[in-house]
């Protein structure tokens, strides 16, 4: 079971082609995505209602789909406007239609009550069009259930055992405490003063390796499944903490995950830098840093899921350090027992550090 | 669940052979075909009754089959006949045996109660050996319900959706009313009279661009899953629709469906001519053309089968023009029905125009 | 279901390495293998009580195993000593150890309750490190269920059918009533006296084509699923069956099955000899004979257990010489029987000619 009503991202808006019909599976159902001719994004239900053929082996036709089985024809809103074969079109003769938007280069999508659908409630991934960042960002197909991830993201403390030889030294000492549930939304704040500047750091931002900094390490979870990091660091002493980020480098870290079944996801992420616009080898290297790691972690998803597989309700042990994504776990729990009594409840985004 | 009592075809007798054991599965069982010395084809379960073992993969002995495995042997009525271990055979040692008929190149098999099998029902495939014909057929894997398949080949409606590039010029304008239920079968004839002659018929039959003809296609459907049709065109004007075909040229398009599972089926089909006989050139096309549309179908509905095994119970839309493929539905609906009541129904073929 | 308190074989000493970690599935549960610094074989549940990682994804530290994800170090008791995120170790922090005694060059492993585990009960393959024995084994991963082939192994009838052209002619013609259950176990004492030497042992033992023997394959099987066979040949007369076996050259075969899932089996198995030590060619030779056999039976074993996919509860007809095959199955199955009713027996080995 999934939470239903909120934005998921369905797709990068650069899948979504204007006549090309974009299959693919959310939440266990299936969804066609195109392009309106104005380039809006229209989602409908993959299934005609017909005789359940996938309108993504149909086609465009201007702003509405038509299937490729009989013609029957759909416009944006999900209703059926045309049947070749007859002319009255019964009443009944409808696809579900998702509300979509397009935000931040993302096409969200809203699994849920329609008419719930408000797109303030979008979560914020601005730098992802903002022109003073940069981005670079994919999507890879994870063979796990989506809260594994949000548990893996919202936790540093497997840094330097699944990223040994990438991003090992990368993490700031986790402790205790520093994780605050706000409203629906899970917050880690982390901090290191008057360190060295990391392998990371000075592999994007130049550091001397003689540099010393402070860093930090901010995280905000949101339901259902959003995790995004303001990572950076600052001349040791130069008021990072205090708020003065002159003197300091950050990058985002930006994750959205949608779960395609309970054990396949959905796996949206990009990565943001505010300095060396100018450079694209910035941008690539942090990209490819970032996505060797990801695949060290998706690997040791998959074995967790494997391990779900064959025992599902196998008991769990929990350490402080996992706050976070315990926290996040009882939201998304919560979050849907709620929908589940009727009582959907209304998500808001929480913005993170700009 | 299926109709069991009824003849299905197993196989294209040319995939038979004399000393080779064919596994297939029908209907959810496993059966092995082979020929006895005289030729009859002869259908068991592809179980031997001691350890399971696939009987396909042991080996033919005179009439009878021998168990890879321990050498159990059956006669073609299921009996074991010989234990190599031991000399008594217990009675129950038998495997089930299906009454198999090889009638107009293909092999036919009756699933259900072995004394209700009469010869007689068989299914009219007469044009695949008739002097006057020529046919050329095969056998597909649909990766789809059988009924699927049933109710695209009652329908014309698709033809310029799925075959856009290949039939789609070639369907008569479907005009509602025509389909008719006549006890298990189903039957529409379809006219078009003073209209061009479609690129089909140009193609096979050398009618010119010019050339405006009267044009038909009757169909039958029969339970569980045979599907005929008769196409042709004649000289406008000829008289083809009151029964004068001297002007006319016409082929048959001749389906029979077999259930592998409930997800998969066996597809057997062939296009014969009853023109051009001394021009291999004919068949071939006839058949190459129906091929590749066929292959487009069979696209289409393993994308219905993928949409069913996420939601097999979403609900269906009909249209007037579904009228054949909805009966033909119902009518194999009753027949389970009737079957799992105890109270099986005898089916009766039903003559296409010969 | 499986017997859960015995000794199974979870792998070649030889597949454990001292720093690598071997996942394995066993009885449908997740396994890791690995050794102390003193080479004494570990075994420990596969799973991270922490997030269910699979420890054979992590590293091997001194005596102990650390989890890839976030370092959870479990010591070979499988309680866990270190979580590095944190000082204090909660007292649930344990993932489950097997009892695991390597002898003969197998990891033995017990599955059930480790209180029980009793070194004395490990079944005895001492061919396998016997200075006056030669033995060449393997795995084979076998698509079927482990008693499937339990009872192939128990039965000489199937080889004239499923080793026509490699083994066929090496079988002792079966006589009824030599299988006898002991305990839990079931023996099968088989003789021919002044035969012709066999293919089998004229290649391998230098017999020639006219020497006459007295031949014996004697079979112990014990549960869950150990088959082990005394197979030899003297020279007619010479004594062998009164026990006389100055003139034999003798074999022997050894198969230790573990279940993997209901549907699927590691198999271990040997053939050893005690003539020819100084000519490795006929160890060689012997387990490609044996080798090549253990192929063509287990193709037939997948073929049954597709069967049984399709149905399950097919009945199945007994002969008398799957006496032994029945009795074994019926042992295994009364000590299911026992286990779930929470009364365990005591699994006794039984020693097969030394």
């Amino acid at each position: 079971m999934f939470v239903r009503n909120c934005w998921y991202v369905a797709a990068w808006g650069s899948e979504i082609g204007r006549l090309a019909l974009l299959r693919r599976i959310l939440l266990g159902e299936p969804v066609v995505l195109y392009r309106r001719t104005d380039g809006r994004v229209v989602g409908l239900e993959d299934r005609c209602c017909h005789r359940h053929a996938p309108l993504s082996a149909g086609r465009v036709r201007g702003d509405n789909v038509e299937c490729g089985y009989h013609g029957f024809t759909y416009d944006p809103s999900g209703r059926c406007i045309r049947i070749p074969a007859q002319e009255t079109i019964p009443p009944n003769a409808r696809v579900r239609s998702y509300p979509v938007v397009e935000r931040h280069r993302l096409a969200w999508i809203w699994m849920g009550e329609p008419g719930a659908a408000d797109e303030s409630l979008i979560e914020d991934f601005h730098w992802l069009d903002d022109p003073a960042w940069r981005f670079q960002g994919e999507r890879l197909s994870l063979e796990g259930n989506y809260l594994l991830l949000v548990e893996n993201l919202c936790d540093l403390t497997h840094l330097p055992f699944v990223h040994s030889s990438s991003l090992g030294g990368t993490a700031i000492t986790p402790e205790n405490g520093q994780s605050r549930r706000e409203g629906n939304a899970v917050t880690v704040e982390r901090w290191a003063e008057n360190v060295p500047a990391p392998s990371y750091f000075r592999a994007i931002a130049g550091f001397s390796r003689e540099a010393r900094v402070d860093r930090w390490m901010h995280l905000v979870f949101t339901p259902p499944a959003f995790v995004r990091l303001d990572i950076g660091a600052a001349e040791a002493g130069s008021g990072a903490r205090k708020g003065d980020r002159s003197r300091a480098v950050t990058t985002r870290n930006l994750n959205a995950i949608t779960p395609e079944t309970e054990r396949r996801s959905h796996y949206f992420w990009a990565q943001a830098q505010n300095f060396g616009l100018d450079d694209p080898s910035i941008a690539e290297l942090d990209f490819r840093m970032t996505h060797g790691a990801f695949l060290e972690d998706m690997k040791m998803i998959a074995g967790q899921q494997a391990n779900l597989d064959l025992a599902p309700d196998a008991p769990r042990v929990n350490i402080a350090t996992d706050s976070a994504g315990v926290q996040a776990r009882r939201v998304v729990e919560a979050l849907i027992a709620a929908e589940q009594a009727g009582k959907p409840q209304r998500l808001s985004p929480l913005p993170l550090t700009p």
